[in-house]
């Protein structure tokens, strides 16, 4: 059974989510549609990154993710929808869908306004040209039908940590709800006895939460395999003060 | 297949939602239950009205809207299932439904507690009134079965622009998400040339954001076919200080 | 049809409950899954024990209800999956699921690290331990095969109202979105002319919010069956800065 999963930075209120999913049970009606966020920061595109990066591959093949942070709706910015690693992805081409082109064998085609079911509004591409490219690929129909192929889709440029003599050098690159802060710096380079430095601290890498006392900080590599700098029962981001983009050291000796 | 939606003022944290649809799943097993928002403003009926307007009509026949905005739970006010253009709709008779009220053919019924298949909390007629008669249009039973007719649902009176000599004075009505001001005026009425007088501005109507440079103001006509005042990649109502009520004009000369 | 129900404090802006969903799509392609709520106050087991105790009795037998406030998590601390009243719980050993291991014949046992599907994240265990055991139970396969019997499973305490000689004392134990205050003394204890003592305001106990003025404040059983301070059209928590733990006196004289 396909399923059409939605990240949007609309927030719900307005009605704009109720007017996309109704679209989809038109258009769909077996298909099963799931929130997964219409929080995200308005037209922060950095954000729908993050949050993309952690669920997109964790759907079964043939799920099609609507992602639509869409500062540029109304101008000459393309459509997207692209197949990657049996998934499909809609959504604007301003680099929100980054995580899934990284992946090799990604194949974008841009969607074609004539080829919508209705009119479509200058401004509200959520409703009428990402949600009937949504339910076209989760009924089952070709990604080729949609549009032309587009070689060169936007990618969001990421950070990536260096590793140097003595160890990596990386950055803060994501803070969770919970004040925990995600680095760009590979867990796996930790090694027994590996310090991470952040803001003035120094915080040997430890295995979870628990190997701490609460309230105090330590270091630990994330759900994703990236080092994390967190506090026990406690926000690091706040704490700290740490935001995105703070230097991050990761010493090995 | 039937759905339900759900729009409230309810939040999600208190475990309200949790229990209306917990009620759906006992009594309509096979139905769809999809959330538009939990999160109107508490007790803002003229919000529910402008969400609701959005999206009711984009669904598919047979649907059944659960609104819920509803200070007046546990007074005398009348409860509602309704049908209009083949859409079901449940909720309090306060105005809240008025977007499918306006819809000529459109028949109110009142909602008898007796009929109800548990007792009726005071407080609490989302779960026990209103989800059971959601669940009973859902399945496919008649709305007559529900109660008396209603021939004179609320309404909220709406406001509507007024079109005179050289051009059109209306309002604004709502602000959405992203501080786009929509008004009460048709998109129809524009024609090229016209202008748009708000907050001491001057703004010609465009086809879209893309129109005008980043930070910029414009009109424009909004996805639902209103005259809209936005400023690209910015927030319209905090820039000028538009609310809902500041009059506006379209020039036509 | 078998349903997993999420209630969380991951918010949903960061792609944690995305992750989640798509687990349970990938394990068990059938179930539906629905939200409850994912905006709990980051950390507070209380306020996931009250909003728990609103809906999980209300689904049909069979759903599973899946429930993260969890602060300990990499800690030493159990995961449980437990069976109550013909549902299933699923969640931290933390008291959170509190409302289910009241209700005599609940069972519980420990959810083995060894027995998921894949690799166990240590800070994450929403995703790979609560969730794949969630779709097994979903999926109609035996609780038992989870691990081992879990006899003493961490329950919350609760406050309990004492009814002595003219009445009864008790205190706030929650406050909801609408400000209406929450106590811990059983509406069934109010009889005709009782009134309610809080913050140096006596109350009569009335039907309905509709039996006092707007603005008026008044006593009423709730929905669940308890004695709730509220004030029509109002918040009580903001009018008389009621909160957790004040003390509110039923007297029956």
């Amino acid at each position: 059974m396909a399923r059409v999963t939605l990240l949007t930075d609309f927030g719900t209120r307005d009605g704009f989510v109720g007017a996309v999913r109704g679209t989809l049970a038109t258009l769909a009606p077996e298909v099963r549609v799931e929130d997964v966020s219409h929080d995200l920061p308005r037209g922060e595109v950095s954000a729908g990154v993050r949050a993309l990066a952690r669920y997109w591959r964790r759907w079964p093949e043939g799920t099609v993710h609507l992602v639509v942070v869409d500062p540029g709706v109304g101008t000459g910015r393309r459509a997207l929808a692209c197949a990657s690693d049996g998934r499909f992805l809609v959504g604007p081409d301003n680099g929100v869908l980054t995580p899934a082109l990284e992946v090799p064998g990604a194949r974008c085609f841009r969607l074609a306004e004539g080829a919508a079911s209705g009119p479509v509004s200058a401004t509200f591409h959520a409703r009428d040209l990402f949600a009937p490219a949504a339910a076209h690929l989760a009924s089952g129909r070709p990604i080729e039908a949609l549009g032309e192929p587009v070689p060169d889709p936007v990618r969001l440029e990421r950070t990536r940590a260096v590793l140097g003599a003595g160890g990596a050098r990386g950055e803060v690159v994501g803070v969770d709800r919970f004040g925990n802060a995600t680095t760009d710096i590979p867990g796996e380079w930790a090694i027994p006895g590996s310090v991470v430095a952040v803001a003035g601290l120094r915080l040997p890498v430890r295995r979870t939460y628990g190997d701490v006392a609460s309230g105090e900080a330590l270091a630990l590599v994330d759900s994703e395999g990236w080092i994390e700098v967190a506090v026990r029962d406690g926000s690091a981001a706040e704490h700290f003060e740490i935001a995105i983009g703070a230097p991050v050291t990761l010493r090995l000796d």
